[in-house]
């Protein structure tokens, strides 16, 4: 069946259509299921730092058949921004399949006639316009007060996610991960649990990811990406529950996380020094907007709408506290780059991959040639590494 | 007589000293006179967009001595938090001298003993703490109210600052520039005068600039610069002035310029993922930080107190209304670009070239080589340019 590979992401960054010419491609082949929301309960979790959170859940959804052996498992970890929605839609009149849908597929690199392919939400998951998202975090009900938690949930760290993930993969029988796989901050979480949980994964995908170290300047760019929300009265240290909601701050931030995942050639084929409105002249009045802002806004905007503050605010926090050691990461891994990526550039994947060949891990860099930044790796452009993704999953 | 290297800017940047260890080498031979801060009045100014302002003025620096046929000039341009002050000391006691004094002096690529170099401020230079900086802009007072314009004085473009430049050379009797160079903002504003004045302008050099066709991604990210500001209640649209100062969001402002400026490899050299205080674990509270983000965040206010927001977002919006065209530029032209810069990558300097080139503008492009960032051309590694400027300058 033919599908579009316009994902959800790219939903969001096309609010304006002029965003979407450079991204929008169409592929062949793709998951064909209908995709079914599933949800995993925990009665108590206690967190890495020892704080214990009663009924914690998680949203996750499965592409393929897990076999008798148990042992055919492919773990999906999301962007940042991102949800479990990885593949498929969830009804046939959908609009978008998930955003990885071009490479999730029968006879596609992540093969489900073959593998079964699990991808969950992460905890404080801060999309709450999503119906199926329904991580426990910051906005979830404190049953002792009936109230949303707010500032009042523990700290999560990356390691949280991967240990409620460990509990839904221990609950479903599953010891082994035939390889766990995802772009951006899933990136960063797959490095987290090919260092956590060594012997149980056998293959490790990062695609644009920060590498295997955790650096120092990745921690930074997450704080700038949550400065705008604290910047906003309306956020009162987390206390807006019920009171009007930092939706500037937020737009702020997402504005900025928007612009970070594109490039400086996907701004000038879209826009180059248009203006906002033909009538207002930027050179005229401090407010009077060029066209690529005015989108911006816009974009930033819509997605601001579609979150909790707290929640992006503590998933930030959540990457900002990853424990992995290059050291202990065992699997046989690829580390996936775009030219264009302003986030993550290429040197940071290229780095990762020397740094575990030195140690004896098996591992190989792949840069995809795209000149419209990082958020590529959520489009159509992923189809640039399927072949590598196609044969590290046939080693 | 040998100098440090250490740049103002580098002096900003280090407020902690753990910033500077990549950063700060010495060099051999400056720029060695005493430079006096000059002004520059025009009794009237009308902007590009018809407003007038009376009572206009710039301050400038020179080094060098202008010849008798005054055919020697180099007009410098600063980067967008720098001054006029690109080389030398205003007191032989100042701690640094101007940040490219290791490429302006006798003997060095820009040779201070065969030209004659001028350094202005721009116009709404934000930098009120420097007393040397007095150019005229929302901080001025409109002698009409007697306080300072801030919102109402008039939009300013990148192309009044270069009028306001050629009034001052028409005033010097200088008709031509051997050269008009400049990093970051500063090759932005070379590139406006290049185009601008071509049958005025014989070279260009541009020190990781955006290149020759004003991006829109560039637009997108002066906004990113800006929006912090305008997120701070204390702003109030400009009329801040006699109340309490818009200083977080300023601080934020600076932090991310700050970041951009920087690189990945800094980050981890200097920080990795120390904790800010020894006692208070970042994986416990959300207010815990991580030592980067609180070393960033002192960096940032240190800037912020030293600015004017309004001033600020002034010269944010100027740089937004260039009014290059490549296809105007006649000067032989040298684009150097940095490695590791995440603010105006490599690309966009080789963009350049190959389209001076192929109208049959004489151009160049070369890399330096250096693993933390775009800041880096305003510190030690300009150095690493010197020979390429030289041999432009000779040509």
């Amino acid at each position: 069946m033919q599908r579009s590979s316009f994902s959800l992401s790219h939903t969001l960054l096309c609010a304006a259509a002029a965003v979407c010419a450079a991204l929008v491609t169409t592929n062949a082949q793709a998951f064909d299921g209908i995709v079914e929301k599933q949800v995993f309960n925990l009665p108590t979790y206690t967190t890495v730092n020892g704080q214990v959170i009663k009924g914690v859940r998680i949203g996750y959804e499965t592409y393929g058949r897990l076999n008798a052996a148990r042992d055919n498992v492919i773990l999906i970890n999301h962007f940042i921004t991102g949800t479990s929605h990885a593949a498929g839609r969830y009804a046939a009149s959908d609009a978008a399949p998930g955003y990885w849908d071009m490479i999730i597929g029968a006879g596609l690199p992540i093969d489900t006639d073959r593998f079964f392919v699990i991808a969950t939400d992460a905890l404080a998951n801060p999309n709450r316009a999503s119906a199926t998202v329904i991580s426990t975090g910051p906005a979830s009900i404190d049953a002792a007060t009936g109230k949303p938690y707010g500032p009042r949930f523990p700290v999560l760290a990356a390691r949280d996610t991967v240990e409620v993930q460990k509990a839904l993969l221990d609950a479903l029988g599953i010891r082994t991960l035939y390889a766990v796989a995802g772009a951006s901050a899933g990136a960063w979480m797959s490095v987290e649990w090919a260092s956590a949980y060594p012997e149980r994964v056998q293959r490790l995908v990062s695609i644009v990811g920060p590498g295997v170290d955790s650096p120092a300047y990745a921690i930074a760019k997450m704080s700038s990406w949550g400065a705008a929300v604290r910047l906003d009265p309306n956020w009162a240290h987390g206390d807006y529950h019920g009171k009007a909601e930092p939706l500037a701050g937020m737009t702020q931030a997402m504005r900025l996380v928007t612009l970070d995942a594109l490039s400086f050639a996907w701004a000038d084929k879209a826009f180059g020094q248009k203006w906002a409105d033909p009538s207002k002249n930027p050179g005229e009045a401090a407010a009077n907007q060029f066209a690529v802002d005015a989108t911006l806004e816009k974009i930033g905007e819509a997605r601001a709408k579609g979150m909790d503050a707290n929640s992006w605010l503590y998933t930030l926090k959540a990457l900002q506290l990853p424990s992995a050691k290059p050291e202990r990461i065992k699997a046989r891994s690829l580390f996936v780059g775009i030219s264009s990526d302003q986030i993550f550039p290429p040197l940071l994947s290229k780095r990762a991959v020397e740094i575990l060949k030195a140690q004896g891990t098996p591992a190989e860099y792949v840069e995809m040639n795209s000149p419209n930044g990082h958020a590529d790796a959520l489009g159509a452009t992923i189809g640039l590494a399927g072949p590598a993704i196609a044969s590290l999953l046939a080693k």
